[in-house]
């Protein structure tokens, strides 16, 4: 069991790509620009556990402002230590050292490590588990300390983090006179089974699956719901709610209203619900893991673990068939920044809502990726292509080219309320150190691969396996019993289709490789080169071309190309339930939006501006002066049509429409007039 | 200054006609149908002050289930005196006399009235006006005053209710010693008005005014708002809140989130919403009737008459622009029944909301009502198209044929958990009373008219005038100086444009006569019959034709055809911005609806039926059986293409589509799928 947090250092991107520069921005720029924010709000001070003036500010309720600094130093720490890896940076080694240090200092004696119930509750400890955050920021810390000892590769965080948790696990779980609580949000449960996966801890495991079995329980504390006990016990009448719950008793918003395995669709809060759903993810997949492999310490057999895969799928098919929007964001309402009812996705505040959290869609990600382990050998490109869908959209779109400021929201249609903006930082501010952990462990994200004896689908010693999900320019080396294998891939993805790959030190090795044909470009064939002889290059169901072993070894040095007609704009439409008649275009994996800065007539955010399906689009490549970063812009007809001039069944203006991808948009001033699905006109 | 509760006497409904049939219906059925329910469910004996068992159900919150039973009782009694005034029956005579007589003996000495805080909730009288509907109650139970007083002839439920006005008036108001509070659900107000409309009391006056003007001031009781301020003495915290706010402090709910004068847009409960504004409408009205005739007693000049007018200009076309269903429903949001942002207005409650409560509409009417009188002699048409549009649509759909079922939300599309079907009564029963009280007085909505000196535009003695807002078969008596004027229309309306129309009596006087030209009749044009000589028949700028006493005087008969084509069914369709691609059809004023009733191969809704803009429509004269009434059904071909067969633009299975009128759902069986908005497929 291993994870793209462990994994994305045997990956290296090798020539320029998108990822590649991006990568590059957050290396240099973003790493900095938010260790400066931190040390400018206060967090990063936090941990010495002086009195900050925020603290006295009590306008938000029930988690006030400051509730989330533990968790923003640990993300930091664990992007910068993912960073570190790449290129050695004097100041973020510094910082992060001096982090450590205050964080250690910042633990009770009993194991206890918090920043909040240290200094401005300190009696109050675990007395709101469902909104005050204590096992969230325990979750980021669990993987800051991860982050931490595989860079500096000693236990200085970890020390602290493992007596901590084990502070917890005495405390909470099913034994008497232990507290059946779970955390109000998610967060803790992953990080516990990747401590788990790291270091064999059963503590982690334990409480990761108590946190997983009992949620949602209607009578798990005293014959009671935890919250409604825990809510007593404050002696809070059940109208007192916090102002994302619209009713009384929004357990759904917490991931609480039923237990997982009774959910049949995707509810609440959506960051809290993708996070908790990776976790479910995880303990499914070391359960499958340790039921066919010794590698792992043992582990309590889940008995459950068809019925988690079945909630799993259940529950990523209502996420993304039914509550996401094209550009992969999830989470139609601001309210409780979550799930809206099937098919509701308004495409801006202005219409009814769209909130698709940067997190929420990093949190799709990381499912994702933890999906296309669960299905065995093959997986399912489905996963994989929602994956893309939100790195190149929903998830890039969060950062500006110049990587110093980013999204929270990601409306697909901006509104005078709510431009298409960026913000430098947020009182709030889990998003932009998401984007940075999610880009530091990024290459784990491109490909599963492994070898050796029993494994491979041969099953039998001196097999391999490389299943390719992510195209770009990287390489990966991994050792296979004595061999070091080097698997490499080279291409202008997402600009064009064709990827050269190299297999190097594999010849002693059945070597079994999965290319993924993106559901996309299915339609347009595929060209593998050299040609396959018939029976060695199979597409399977999952949408994976398999490259069996005596192709890979004849030819070393291959080539897949999806098509190029694959990358041809495309009209792209939301389901026609969701009422929204909108066009949108896309090409390849970047789904595209228009903006005031290529229209200056604009003034109404691109309500009237309608689209033809099949008019002619034309490609014209633009390369960013600033950031350097190249794109394809796309270029059509639109016809603005007010109202009135609809009503009258006239034309309107013919326009010339200039769309640019979605991830770039407010990177060139304007009036940050931004809108993704254009009015719909037919064809 | 009059209202169609007190003119409606004066008009009657002489031939067969869909208005006529219906409030037979309500005479004969439903009145009767709501008296059984108000015995049955406890209501009727409320004012007798017993404990009852309802009273120990403290599942809601803040307003328990009972609070509005005193005004169940005062609307079902205001409903009863209208249809009594058209046909006297004994038991319900006798129900209204016990009725009385309870009240009566409910009222405290100092003149306080009220069931829950005299039985439930002794100690608590005014201690949270926000919630617990005191005046509410109190406001229905004037009117039930005022029309007892018209039918009866006496003073028995006058005189307590004039006494228990003396009692608000003492308490509150802005005088020293008095407190400075308005009541969470306006209603008061307009009962208020009429009470001072009918009487002259200005206790009344002053309180509704009091309460008009002070509403929404964030520093009225005690330097802060009066809801922040009763809720720190009821020792509440901000977020301690209904389930109908979404947020602490939601305040627009109760319309009192800024002064009605600084309402930019119409936001929160919908019901309260129009409720307020036909009372703000009634205080403008009173004041320039007052500055242009002496026949009322005298009241402080309104000097912010204008910017009153302007308020109720602004929220009425953010109503009705921005706000309003197809079918003149308004309020999107279930959850504080009522408004939604600008042009949010999804079809419902699974594709985002649709709540269009009954009341809401009635109150739009008892608005647009107001309005016909507040822009002087000319009035405006938008404002009796609108009143037409809720009439025949959204609240005529609120009561099933046979005048024993009701709806209280009316969305425009069925799903599994809300289905298109009817009940019985409701635990929150405004909505069947509503009915009730609107065809009682029905005959008041039908036209203005008026008279003798000083009156009529032309400003002489011996003038006349008629406004005629709605069509139908009805004759209107009225005195003009010694005169007796009657003035009758006679017409096929809904169903067909021809009014003839008779002018008796009038003979001395000079009688302007004003038509309305629906808006959607204004394009087929329209022609009078004798044709008037050059410049006896002008079309002002409000869309009414303005008959000239010379043409009047010379055709006391005459005929108006407002245009065979205006009768023609044709398609319509949501405003772009709504997002709402759909189509639909009508006819007339009657807006259409598809139902499984007549397509037995319907599953799913009409999610997946599809209809082209262009297609020609055939009519179907249909009676039906059990209520006797006809009506044209309309059919056209439509194409039923699941979002599979849509996205491989295909074209699906083609259907005979039968349209049958909105207000007709849900009468013939069915399994209660229903839908106005079919997917737009173009032309």
């Amino acid at each position: 069991m291993s994870h793209p947090q462990t994994t994305f250092r045997q990956t290296t991107f090798t020539a320029p790509s998108l990822l590649r520069t991006r990568r590059a921005t957050v290396s240099r720029t973003t790493v900095h620009a938010q260790l400066s924010q931190l040390r400018a709000n206060g967090q990063y001070d936090c941990f010495k556990l002086g009195w900050h003036p925020i603290y006295d500010d009590r306008s938000r309720w029930p988690a006030p402002l400051h509730l989330f600094w533990d968790s923003d130093v640990a993300k930091w720490i664990e992007g910068a230590c993912y960073f570190l890896a790449d290129e050695y940076d004097v100041e973020i080694d510094a910082a992060v050292r001096e982090l450590v240090v205050m964080i250690r200092g910042a633990q009770h004696e009993d194991g206890y490590l918090n920043v909040h119930f240290s200094v401005v509750e300190p009696g109050k400890r675990w007395t709101n588990i469902r909104d005050m955050h204590e096992m969230y920021n325990a979750g980021h810390l669990i993987e800051a300390a991860l982050a931490h000892r595989q860079y500096y590769r000693n236990d200085l965080l970890m020390d602290p983090i493992a007596k901590y948790i084990a502070h917890i696990h005495r405390r909470f779980g099913p034994a008497e006179g232990q507290i059946r609580a779970y955390p109000g949000h998610p967060e803790i449960e992953l990080a516990l089974l990747r401590f788990y996966a790291a270091t064999g801890n059963t503590e982690a495991y334990d409480l990761a699956r108590f946190f997983l079995e009992e949620r949602g329980n209607p009578t798990g504390q005293g014959g009671k719901h935890y919250y409604d006990w825990e809510m007593e016990r404050r002696d809070e009448p059940r109208w007192k709610r916090p102002n994302s719950w619209p009713m009384d008793r929004s357990y759904w918003y917490c991931q609480a209203h039923v237990p997982i395995l009774e959910q049949e669709s995707i509810e609440g809060h959506a960051v809290r619900a993708m996070y908790l759903l990776t976790a479910a993810a995880d303990l499914l997949n070391i359960s499958q893991k340790s039921s066919s492999s010794s590698s792992t310490a043992p582990v309590r057999p889940l008995t459950a673990a068809p019925a988690w895969l079945a909630a799993l799928r259940r529950l990523w098919s209502s996420t993304v068939d039914k509550k996401m929007y094209l550009t992969g964001g999830v989470g139609a309402v601001a309210q409780w920044e979550g799930f809206g009812i099937d098919y509701f996705l308004p495409q801006g505040p202005d219409e009814g809502g769209c909130y698709a959290e940067t997190c929420a869609s990093v949190g799709v990600m990381m499912l994702a990726e933890r999906l296309l382990h669960a299905d065995g050998p093959a997986p399912n490109g489905r996963y994989a292509d929602v994956m893309e869908l939100c790195l190149y959209n929903n998830v890039m779109t969060a950062m500006s080219a110049d990587g110093k400021a980013f999204t929270y929201e990601n409306q697909l249609a901006s509104c005078e309320a709510a431009r298409s903006e960026r913000e430098d930082w947020f009182v709030c501010a889990c998003c932009p150190p998401n984007v940075t952990r999610l880009f530091g462990s990024l290459g784990g994200y491109l490909w599963d691969y492994g070898g050796g004896s029993g494994v491979g689908e041969e099953g039998k010693t001196g097999s391999a396996f490389v299943n390719v999900h992510l195209y770009t320019s990287a390489e990966v080396k991994f050792p296979v019993e004595s061999a070091e294998v080097t698997f490499s891939q080279k291409s202008n993805w997402p600009w064009e289709g064709n990827i050269l790959f190299q297999l190097k030190g594999a010849e002693s090795l059945n070597t079994t490789i999965r290319l993924r044909i993106p559901a996309w470009a299915a339609q347009h064939g595929h060209v593998l080169t050299p040609t396959p002889p018939t029976g060695t290059a199979t597409l399977e169901e999952g949408g994976y071309l398999r490259l069996d072993p005596s192709y890979t070894v004849s030819n070393p040095v291959f080539s897949l190309d999806v098509g190029g007609a694959s990358f041809a704009p495309r009209y792209i439409a939301p389901h026609p339930y969701t009422n929204q008649r909108t066009l949108s275009v896309a090409r390849g994996p970047i789904v595209y939006c228009v903006e005031d800065a290529d229209h200056t007539w604009e003034e109404n955010h691109f309500k009237d501006v309608g689209i033809k399906r099949g008019t002619a689009v034309e490609e014209e490549w633009r390369v960013d002066e600033k950031s350097g970063e190249g794109y394809f812009a796309l270029k059509t007809t639109g016809w603005e049509r007010s109202p009135e001039v609809l009503a009258r069944g006239e034309d309107g203006v013919e326009r010339e429409l200039v769309f640019v991808p979605f991830y770039f948009r407010s990177n060139r001033g304007g009036k940050g007039q931004m809108r993704v699905g254009l009015r719909d006109d037919g064809r």
